[in-house]
């Protein structure tokens, strides 16, 4: 684990955004504001169909258009094959399914799958263009219900996917892609002692990860085969890599130039639009970009993922649970890869569970591909099992939080892949809540309300993370990352580098490098950028120091090792007067051979798994079935708050999130797989007017690696709020809801065939 | 020095230009092609008058037309002091003359001196704003000539210029800034011995360095204060420091972007558009470009330096020098600082002298401040000796050539400033000369013909040089370098990376760093880029490959001691087949704590002294005085050449270009003080047209430090074309120019001249 002695003097403090002006003020560069002489725009041709053989298309009339200067097809690009993959960090990505998803080759797979591309002097003309090109598709039937897909009389989407089973690779092509299973005990002889069984069948919709900013990509192809991107992308090394994977050429040859993101939650980490500008580009001769519009941004990219999980949990009356039983069925859309594996792992993480059983299914629709959304496919696993370990402990007569005090896992326990918890703070998060104001106090004066409670669990990730400093002849630090920042990860970053240097924040700048520029870093996400990120400045803080330690030595004509350094000063050991200052360094080291770059990588670390705690209280309107929050609380286990402000911006920003989620997104898609709702009006997120201020209890646990016993903190606070809300309604209003969205209409039937039940039982 | 044991396979080889394809097809990016939203256009307002009080500037009603956003003046700018110093390699270059020259206050001191500045949202409002800016000037009394401007009487530039002389600062101020001398032995002793002595003076006139793209500058100061600079400048870091000083802020706000040159030819050095472009966009919050047309590059920015040199040198029968006195008047212009040093430290270096007597004065007048010009001061204290050794030889009825042998300087011997040569090859370069055809073969038949010869020095830079290297998952390597590159500069980096690498030239590419991002590297120029930045190359090369090779051994299992490099393959000592390549090694440097990233920066390095010899064919036209080359041939010992295409480049366009100093470049002002021919059409530059083709001759006599013992080539070509072409003159039409440019009207009337005193003889 990363720590450090000196006291600490930025880290812990709550300072601003070190970028917030250039962004309040319009300076920061997006990837649309990209300006590049010769511009040309590309729009996409996308399927009017679901699902369609693709028979012929013809561009000839688009390009007799003035001012059209390029189209492509599926045609213009290779196919990568199953075996291409790409490296991120310590695992490889597939392109295969990728090089579809890109652009439909014989086969569009969902509604908005793009089949052609058009570039033009302006984005008008490009749309316009579109028009002219004649695609004759051959439609054929749909399936959107993952259930349905999983039928053998269900229209085949893949001639070329199998069912990878438990006992290998199936017969014949299925929509099944992934059967997967996690045992642990004798999940039967768990049930057999058990006082009381739950068991539920619960469901999700696709959701939108809700980025404001519209992806938009630029590229350029020069004449001597380099390339320069500006791509909406949460990592500059994996889409550079999957480019040159995608179009079969050397990365070398591509140069990643990272922009501002303006929010991704998930998405923006797929080279989709890239390859199409490079393609339009070598025919053209001209940069090209394209720009979504938000209706295309809704229709055709990755959205998250739509499950159907059925859970059973099975507890004796002291509290013990003695089984779990999970039955998850995850939808991939067009292409198999949906979150399913990070599914399986979350649901039952928390508990200790001597019996479980953990079946998984990935299937594909013809809906749109699914992406990874802040922590992919954890949240409705856990929905799924956090409304069910509340029946538990209700069917037991046992506090829900007790109950779970009592089966929470620690520092040491299996995962449900039976891999030991690194250190975890679960048990202190559920004592802390126990004894919180916002479980302990009774619920405010008010019919229909009710205070439920859940708890969270994210992997985490680590992967790897580059930087090198320089510094100039005034002392002023340049951080050069080779991460994509997503707000405030560099302001973490400058308080690191500052606090390691024990210099003022002011004094780091922070900058992301190019793929040319900086070494290998993988994406920001995964909650993994500040906490490996994090360990790579802290060592290249450290290899400065080092180096800096050096240039004091010959000064002051003492070896290295007698040196020392605190705040901004080198000075001979014990002899304070004896020294020299790091902005005197900074300034001599312009002469040969003093120059001074310091680089830092992070080691291979292990994740740090995070839980959190949510505590909502609700009220439900019977007439109409609208679920409002009147309080709110998450509690996590952050590990260490580099910046408890950016934290709690996470820890409430997430809350936010998923109370969408949960009370009111859903991509609508009608029985020919057409999305009604492809604006912002009808897919509705939370605005301020729908959540209160969310109170944030931060815990402190320290993870075993990372810097400063930090934990990633950028996901898990997505997890639990479905489930927590769910369980609060129940003690509202008095029936469990179990389908995504709980929006009026679901409260209000449930509601209503309660009443029906109530009044049937009495005759 | 830096040295390898491995065979060559890319250092040495004639590869092409790495980037000849992006600048043939435009794609290169040069200063004035940054594009910019909201980009403001500023224009110069110039002083009409050499020398005048500045008494008044109102530049309100100019405010007042729409589409101006701004205007500065002198007042807008801190005044340097004496002591702001801005550093480079070793030395130290003062501020406080640059920051009168950017902008007049209270005087303005040549024609063409910037009084003022406009933004506005075209350059022609700009233009037009200028008319309506009222100043108030009264005209003083004008001094041109440096040995009027030394005289008590003459007209005085400056109150706050004192003479530092060899017995302190004067009394009262003075036009005459420097008075420097150095000596050896006993002057006057020395010439007693002699049996030969000749004495005369020279003189040449104000030349402009003559690149093709002019100036421009771009800055942006963003709301949070931070400024990005695109300039045109031979050193990103010299001019993000110079800046800072110029305005009176911390470097660290500053980032320097580096950008293409369209040639310098010692120009582009001094920061004088950027500051003034970062206070408009200051005022205006929005970027602003400065881009100088002809007319402004031709008048106001600094041009070669003017000198007026007494050389006398005496010598025995036996060929013995015995004594060489210099005295030596340069002209800095408006301010302080002309190339004299470097013109005393030059023209004499070639030759032994037991005694020496050299005096330098460096004086102030109404033109343009002198730059450096390739090889500054150098040429013209050259082209003075040399025609003088000419004379003394023939004096003694000794062969030029033999004569330069007999008192070639060698390693070991004294420089005139009686520091020690490091290794050189003089005596090889004459001896060769002495041999080769373009000497030995008689002149081609034809009258009016004679051959001459001369030997050029020049001392050549070191300072400092940084870069780094990162490497792609295919093997390609990211070659990162701080200093800005002038063709072909770039080439021989990336030579010498993929030579030490040994990887073939394709997979090295080179970028240019930011200010940010790379550590400190000085300017291109001395001659000093190739020397230093090559063993920065080749030392960052062999930490990559150390860094490879811990990661080889990880892999194959054994201590990193016992892998071996060959080839791009890493393997185990005497186990050929046990290995890992360097491409496999890339693709798996994306794992944690495998990341690759190497830096480089050269040790303090001896300047690597160079030498070269000319030889020209002329031949006279007695009616028209025009001089046409016949045959030019350049020998040089340029130690090691890395790339003998690029060399040879360097070597013809060094001829061509002195050649148009020696015969025909010249600005002509008139007596108040205005360049009367500011285009390229009255400007005569040689073209194609002027020049046969240039034979060079690479001598290889390896430096004592840099890489693979190259010394810099950029400069010394131009030292001896002038002495070599009035030489030839003096055997063709048997007459002495002394005088530069010698052009037909001087060439006529020497020739008239001498028929006159023939005529007058025989009476």
């Amino acid at each position: 684990m990363v720590q450090t002695v000196q006291k600490h003097t930025v880290i812990g403090q709550r300072v601003p955004d070190v970028d917030g002006l250039a962004k309040v003020t319009g300076q920061a560069q997006y990837a649309a504001d990209v300006k590049l002489p010769g511009l040309l725009h590309a729009r996409l041709l996308r399927s009017p169909y679901a699902h369609a053989k693709i028979k012929r298309i013809d561009g000839s009339r688009a390009l007799q258009l003035p001012g059209v200067k390029a189209i492509v097809t599926g045609a213009d690009f290779p196919q990568a094959s199953r075996t291409a993959q790409v490296p991120m960090g310590e695992v490889e990505i597939g392109m295969y399914y990728m090089s579809k998803l890109m652009m439909a080759r014989d086969k569009a797979l969902f509604h908005g799958h793009p089949v052609a591309a058009v570039a033009a002097i302006t984005p008008e003309l490009a749309e316009q263009a579109l028009d002219l090109i004649e695609v004759d598709y051959e439609p054929l039937p749909v399936v959107l219900d993952p259930l349905e897909a999983m039928k053998p009389e269900a229209p085949l989407l893949h001639e070329d996917v199998f069912t990878q089973g438990l006992a290998g690779r199936s017969e014949r092509p299925s929509n099944l892609a992934l059967h997967m299973q996690l045992d642990r005990g004798d999940i039967e002889a768990g049930f057999k002692t058990a006082d009381a069984i739950v068991e539920h069948t619960f469901a999700s919709q696709v959701i939108n990860p809700g980025y404001i900013e519209p992806d938009a990509d630029t590229a350029m192809v020069y004449p001597d085969g380099k390339i320069d991107i500006w791509p909406n992308t949460r990592g500059i090394f994996f889409h550079r890599n999957q480019v040159a994977v995608l179009l079969e050429i050397d990365p070398g040859r591509i140069r990643v130039n990272p922009t501002e993101l303006g929010g991704a939650f998930g998405g923006k980490m797929y080279a989709l639009l890239s390859p199409i500008c490079v393609r339009l580009s070598e025919k053209t001769g001209r940069p090209v970009r394209i720009t979504l519009d938000r209706d295309e941004v809704l229709r055709a990219t990755p959205p998250g993922t739509q499950a159907v999980i059925s859970i059973k949990i099975g507890a004796r009356k002291d509290g013990r649970i003695t089984a779990m039983q999970g039955h998850m069925v995850y939808d991939a859309g067009a292409l198999p890869g949906s979150a399913v594996s990070a599914g399986v792992l979350s649901g039952f993480a928390p508990y200790k569970a001597p019996n479980m059983k953990i079946e998984g299914f990935d299937v594909v629709t013809n809906k749109p591909r699914v992406g990874s959304v802040r922590a992919p496919g954890a949240p409705v696993s856990c929905f799924a099992t956090e409304c069910v370990i509340d029946e538990v402990a209700e069917a037991i007569g046992m506090d829900p939080l007790e109950f779970r005090l009592k089966n929470a896992v620690e520092t040491g326990d299996p995962q449900p892949n039976n891999i030991s918890f690194t250190k975890i703070g679960l048990k202190e998060l559920i004592g802390h809540a126990l004894k919180h104001p916002a479980w302990t106090t009774p619920l405010p004066e008010g019919k229909n309300r009710g205070r439920g409670v859940a708890v969270g669990f994210w992997r985490g990730g680590a992967n790897t993370s580059s930087c090198h400093i320089t510094v100039t002849g005034d002392g002023t630090v340049h951080l050069t990352v080779g991460t994509v920042d997503m707000t405030p990860a560099r302001t973490g970053f400058a308080q690191i580098c500052a606090d390691t240097l024990q210099l003022p924040l002011e004094k780091v700048r922070v900058k992301m490098g190019d793929t040319d520029t900086v070494a290998h870093s993988d994406n920001t996400g995964g909650s993994r950028t500040t906490y490996t990120m994090g360990t790579a400045i802290y060592l290249a803080s450290h290899e400065l120091i080092q180096q800096m330690k050096q240039r004091a030595s010959q000064r002051l004509g003492v070896a290295p090792e007698h040196i020392e350094y605190s705040n901004g000063v080198f000075h001979v050991s014990d002899i304070q007067d004896k020294s020299i200052s790091f902005k005197e360094i900074a300034l001599l080291s312009v002469r040969g051979g003093s120059t001074l770059l310091a680089r830092g990588t992070n080691p291979a670390l292990k994740a740090a798994p995070a839980f959190c705690l949510h505590i909502v209280d609700v009220e439900v309107d019977p007439e109409t079935g609208k679920v409002t929050i009147l309080k709110y609380t998450a509690c996590e286990d952050v590990g260490r708050a580099i910046n408890p402000t950016m934290v709690e911006g996470q820890m409430q920003g997430a809350a936010v999130q998923a109370s969408g989620w949960a009370l009111t997104e859903e991509m609508m898609f009608d029985q020919q797989g057409v999305l009604r709702n492809p604006t912002l009006l009808d897919y509705r997120m939370p605005t301020a007017l729908d959540v209160p201020m969310i109170a944030t209890e931060i815990v402190e646990v320290p993870a075993e690696d990372g810097p400063f016993g930090a934990r990633g903190v950028g996901e898990v606070g997505v997890v639990p709020v479905a489930a927590a809300i769910s369980n609060a309604i129940y003690r509202a209003a008095g029936v469990r809801l179990r389908t995504l969205p709980m929006n009026p209409e679901r409260v209000l039937a449930a509601i209503k065939a309660k009443e029906a039940a109530k009044k049937e039982s009495k005759r």
